[in-house]
């Protein structure tokens, strides 16, 4: 059995439904919100029995929460779908016309990728949005969601597929992935899939990038840094280190370690530790932060002020997906980036400032996907990006980099127009190459 | 030893290297070109050695052709530092700049990829040019040549190295590595390295994918394919097929295949038969094409018309990257299109009709790089695309597709300038997102 044979066909199919129309691709989408509304009670009942399962599992109740699929979630998916239908198309966008010679005419265009697969947690919304948004930029899709949402996965695939294919695309365009040796398998066809796109804990993406020769587009780790600068505004910093911390703790671009400079350290560091003794927040700080809060008398009456401290050593920087966060002090901003940049995973990371100039050097001289000023690392993703839904973020520099849209799952071929010409003429000298520029769209 | 160390310390010196400004750039080229000519007899004198080396070890005159660097070649690497310093910057375009909220300005802008690692062939030029495209991208490079040229790479690296940091570039952007074994160090420098593009035989190519989890760009296989379509000007389509088997047989670019339209073949087969017997090329033909020749009569007195002929099995479709072609009939477009991409390598095709509706189904829904109307598949080309100079080519689908100017050398990051934004106010209703596309440039 397995899906080897269904991808084999799948790329065979790829290139009909990337040349689909716009209207074709947007009626789909409609088609899918239709269905979904149409058989919201059928779905509502299937993720019940992910939901009791759960239950019966012991599963933490925070998790159960992202397995529901409900009134809600049903609202916010078509939503989002709706936003998808009101982007502009990402295909066919001529990005380079120019003629090479008369009659010898280059367009570079952009089209669909091919065949994706995406290896996603265990939350239905998540396979509306994934489908959703390969649909709209006409590329095939192989989607294997978290096995604890198996039921919803399922008769979300069967909807959807059925919708896509009533509104005129290829059978096959779409395939769902339940079992994990189909994953294996998946992994094992290069040069039928163009792209794999795994979410999910950081030993899971690992596990893809080194089983695999398609290329992966993704993030095994997210340390993302908050550094307060001496010119920092503090009323600033403290809620944006409590917001990058806990507004989402387990998000990839939650902070995990702060840079604060050393000539400001006395007024601020005793402002911080409060402030995350209240927010229940542990402080990992190396031995300076150590000696500067018993300095300063910080580490007295712990059990009183509720700060949870430990001291850390010099290159112990983690990422801890917890309720904890890594301090160290730093002369300047370019003691602050080094350490970014050799302890950092490349994904997002901020500089409290006021000092434009400061913030210049930092957004760019930090090598990462995001370089953010006086803002949270949080607001690193695709909806707040205004890109309408995200199927990842990646902390590759090649193709797509931080949160990828629409336009991450787009490419481009060369058409080249002529009429005749051969090389052979070019290189003897009887033709000239005589470029010039023509509009592009 | 080893270059791993020099690596870790080129990691660290790429951001700076990245944020020189154009000026610095271009006029290190500028040294770089200068050195160059102040310095040719010393170069020529190194090509002297690597020139008898090659005579003593009897490699064949057309390969030694390209090991020589002579005033010839001088003069064409400096018109390509030339025409590099006259294209626009790629760095610091802004290519999104997005009002999330008041005072939430999101920006997207091009920057350099950082390290990449390039491995090439025994030829000086390239490492001329190779070195030079990284200099006008702002990227630190690992340069790896064939080592047929090891005393030319030498001291045009030394040459090239000496001019960009008195140029104000930092010591240690640019690396030589001339062993093997620096070759395998390099591939284990994952986290490193952002890239590696090789270039040389398929079988070189397949090993460096298949040892390293950096990215790679380049392209293992080129099968490329000429479709004579039913409607095709006979009279073009001759000369193309043998521009693009004989121009240079051994590229990437040259043809392999020729699919023909049935309708026509009666008529277009014996005419393709003579004229690949007089440019000396081997015809390698399926059982339909076998009886046709026979049936025609041009497999009679084929010592005398000098045609060479074989006849293949129905998926024998090779890169020979020599005088030897294969035939098949097809009945229409459909057919040739769905042969081409089962069989082909996605690299570049072409159509050969008058018929501008069957051409555009053809590069629509042909899944190559490039897709040609009328003209030779040796266009696949970055000099002929107009790029100035190309790093190689790519059948990836990912980041660069096709010929690899100074555009795929370049990434980008996001800058989000903020004045104390937090998620959490988002999440909670408190504040709203205002999307507003600002002027791009």
């Amino acid at each position: 059995m397995g899906i080897k044979e269904d991808v084999r066909n799948m790329k065979l199919v790829s290139p009909y439904v990337a040349a689909l129309s716009v209207g074709k691709r947007d009626a789909a989408l409609e088609k899918v919100a239709e269905a979904i509304e149409a058989k919201k009670e059928e779905i509502f009942a299937e993720n019940e029995k992910d939901l009791a399962a759960a239950k019966e599992m012991n599963i933490a109740d925070a998790v159960v929460k992202r397995l529901k699929f409900n009134e809600d979630k049903l609202r916010d998916v078509i939503r989002g779908i709706d936003q998808l239908i009101d982007l502009p198309d990402p295909l066919g966008r001529k990005t380079l016309a120019r003629q090479l010679d008369e009659g010898l005419i280059l367009n570079r265009v952009t089209c669909p990728i091919g065949v994706i697969g995406v290896i996603f947690e265990a939350r239905p919304d998540a396979m509306v949005q994934i489908s959703s948004l390969c649909i709209k930029s006409g590329n095939c899709a192989i989607l294997k969601g978290g096995k604890e949402t198996s039921n919803t996965n399922r008769i979300l695939f069967e909807i959807i597929n059925e919708a896509v294919i009533s509104a005129g695309f290829p059978k096959g365009c779409l395939l769902l992935a339940e079992t994990h040796s189909e994953i294996d398998e998946l992994l094992d066809c290069y040069g039928l899939v163009d792209l794999i796109i795994p979410r999910g804990s950081n030993s899971f993406v690992q596990y893809i990038m080194n089983n695999t020769k398609i290329p992966v587009m993704g993030h095994a780790d997210g340390i993302c840094h908050i550094y307060v600068d001496a010119a920092a505004d503090q009323e600033k910093a403290i809620p944006i280190i409590l917001d990058a911390k806990t507004q989402y703790t387990a998000a990839c671009n939650a902070v995990e370690t702060l840079l604060i400079n050393r000539s400001i350290a006395r007024e601020f560091v005793p402002k911080l530790s409060n402030a995350l003794a209240e927010a229940g927040i542990e402080l990992k700080g190396t031995k300076e932060v150590t000696e500067l809060l018993d300095e300063l008398g910080c580490l007295d009456n712990k059990a009183e002020t509720g700060l949870q401290y430990e001291e850390i050593a010099e290159s112990d920087f983690k990422e801890y997906l917890a309720l904890k966060v890594s301090a160290k002090l730093v002369e300047d901003v370019d003691e602050a980036i080094d350490h970014i940049n050799r302890f950092g995973s490349h994904h997002t990371d901020s500089i409290i400032t006021e000092d434009d100039d400061i913030a210049d050097r930092f957004m760019q001289l930090v090598d990462s996907a995001g370089v953010y000023q006086n803002c949270s690392t949080r607001f690193a993703d695709g909806f707040r990006y205004g890109f309408g839904a995200e199927v990842g973020i990646s902390t590759s520099k090649l193709h797509a980099r931080g949160p990828v849209g629409l336009e991450g799952l787009v490419t481009y071929k060369y058409k080249l127009y002529g009429s005749g010409q051969i090389v052979g003429d070019y290189a003897s000298g009887k033709s000239e190459f005589h470029f010039k520029d023509l509009e592009e769209e």
